[in-house]
């Protein structure tokens, strides 16, 4: 076991004495939010939107991108647990700008030694078949992926889908016009 | 602008008041770990677990799933951003183990009055091509993950994956120990 692991499960030891009412708590969320965002160390949903355990689905991968498995899980949040307002926040100095596809590939392959490891070969060809969903900018990614959420034909158009910014250097969320316009509530069509 | 969207921008602002020396924190985790767990709304990592901003990156969908999406966030953050140590948290109660892929399909298609809007056959078929991951149960599907995550060539033999289940009624994480052995460390192989 390491540290890590050992500090991990020290406080979470703390954490269930004081664990109070939350043993009552059910799994719709109670102010039916689902918040999608990155993955990011600094970014901590509850503290930052002020959400309570109980209040929101939160959903998080690298880039906070629109992915099939991020769809799947707004459609199991809706759906089934009831959530009725989705925001999608990306984050300015996000890793996710930081590289490509391409580099993602030669991480795993430009070593030529390491490529006469059977290991390396797999992993390299798997890096190559993987869509790393990388972007150059978070607010247009963020549009994107608003759109994105928006067109999936399983995504009722009820559900008002919010964009904002994490601005890690202040804190602030920061409102993104374009993607709150995109991800507007819109009539179904028949 | 909704209630919520009101409320969580009120509360960002208190937030950002009180951002402190967290401006100057940078993007690879500080306690180089990675968790990867379920959107559901009871499980607040960074309190359950004692982490602090900064201190790991947190993957949730779904379930808690090692989807292909989550197993591209896992790599980015081993290979971009250092983290060497992951866990794998599912929970007690899951959404995820009240339905099936089956279920899934007729909540999109079972009424046929709605059948008939184009948007809801669209839809249907949508949801036909998912795979929406359910289980049956917790601690197998934790099992499952983290043998997924251990077997996938681009995930490197040094990086242990703990897996652990999060007790909604106590708060408790409680060790899998079939979980945990299937993520031990490993030799790589030539």
């Amino acid at each position: 076991m390491s540290d890590n692991f050992r500090k991990i499960l020290e406080a979470n030891i703390n954490y269930s004495k004081n664990f109070g009412n939350k043993s009552e708590f059910h799994a719709p969320p109670r102010r039916k939010i689902a918040i999608l965002t990155c993955m990011d160390a600094r970014l901590n949903p509850s503290s930052f939107a002020g959400l309570q355990e109980g209040d929101a689905h939160v959903i998080r991968n690298a880039g906070g991108r629109a992915s099939r498995d991020a769809i799947r899980s707004l459609v199991i949040s809706y759906k089934l647990l009831g959530t009725d307002e989705w925001y999608v926040i990306h984050h300015t100095d996000c890793g996710m700008a930081s590289f490509t596809n391409d580099i993602m590939v030669k991480n795993f392959s430009s070593d030529e030694e390491k490529r006469i490891l059977k290991d390396d070969i797999k992993a390299a060809k798997a890096a190559k078949e993987l869509d790393w969903l990388t972007f150059k900018d978070p607010a247009e990614s963020l549009i994107d992926d608003v759109k994105t959420i928006r067109e999936n034909p399983m995504v009722p158009g009820y559900i008002p889908i919010y964009g904002l910014l994490f601005n890690v250097k202040t804190g602030r969320l920061e409102e993104v016009k374009e993607a709150n316009e995109a991800g507007e509530v819109v009539e179904v069509t028949t």
